[in-house]
């Protein structure tokens, strides 16, 4: 909630309750949302699906987040590994990060390491709370 | 309806019935859906609104649907420069349209026109009916 909540990585809602938030973070059906626990607490979360209904839904997508006070330690790309994963096995010819924040430079340097590629940036899309409009990246991955 | 459903411009759910199709297309609150008519026949309808919630709400878009027997008459374009007016009076800062068929040339030679640009194309991500796996555009026009 308070990543969410700080604004930085994702155009969520502002100042959602939890019943709120909810269903923008756990999957349904074909999709999932996994946690990664440091004794009983929650460092991070990844969510997974298709990334379009009807005629999109043989590309997948995910989200991240990561505890800002276990950034660093390898979660994000344990999970990003994950994801990829995860996608290949289901069967997804493809998968799509839709708008990897420009300012988040950690993000798209994991990402890129994982091979997907920046198809695109929207210049100015994204209102960060810190550096003001940003751009948001489009990055992809061919599975097969 | 008919449109939706031949799969050719959008990733919708398929085969929904006209309760289900309702919420993808009827916008609400700070959006607006609007439809031209030729006589009592709705020839066309465009969905207008922010591309994003909270830190993406800055940015308009927008989606279109054309009836098959009308195309080629100038609704689209005088929708297309509605669409951007109305955008611009909102006092959005830019437009964006994530998703524009790459086989539906007509509509990606239209938004070029309108002074869109193509920011990125994601390739394979749209399973068009005809022409099997085809890119999506990721189109933008900054509106300040």
């Amino acid at each position: 909630m308070d990543i969410m909540a700080a604004g930085r990585t994702y155009a969520f809602p502002d100042n959602q309750t939890l019943d709120e938030a909810r269903p923008w973070w756990m999957e349904q059906s074909a999709g999932q949302t996994v946690v990664a626990l440091d004794g009983q607490e929650i460092i991070e979360s990844a969510k997974m699906g298709p990334n379009r209904p009807g005629r999109g839904q043989h590309i997948a997508t995910a989200s991240f987040l990561v505890h800002p006070q276990h950034q660093g330690r390898g979660v994000g790309r344990a999970f990003g590994e994950y994801v990829i994963h995860w996608a290949r096995r289901e069967g997804y010819r493809g998968i799509q990060f839709n708008a990897v924040v420009g300012a988040n430079h950690p993000a798209a340097y994991l990402w890129q390491s994982l091979r997907l590629e920046i198809m695109g940036t929207v210049p100015e899309v994204f209102d960060h709370p810190d550096e003001g409009f940003v751009g948001l990246h489009v990055m992809y991955q061919c599975l097969r």
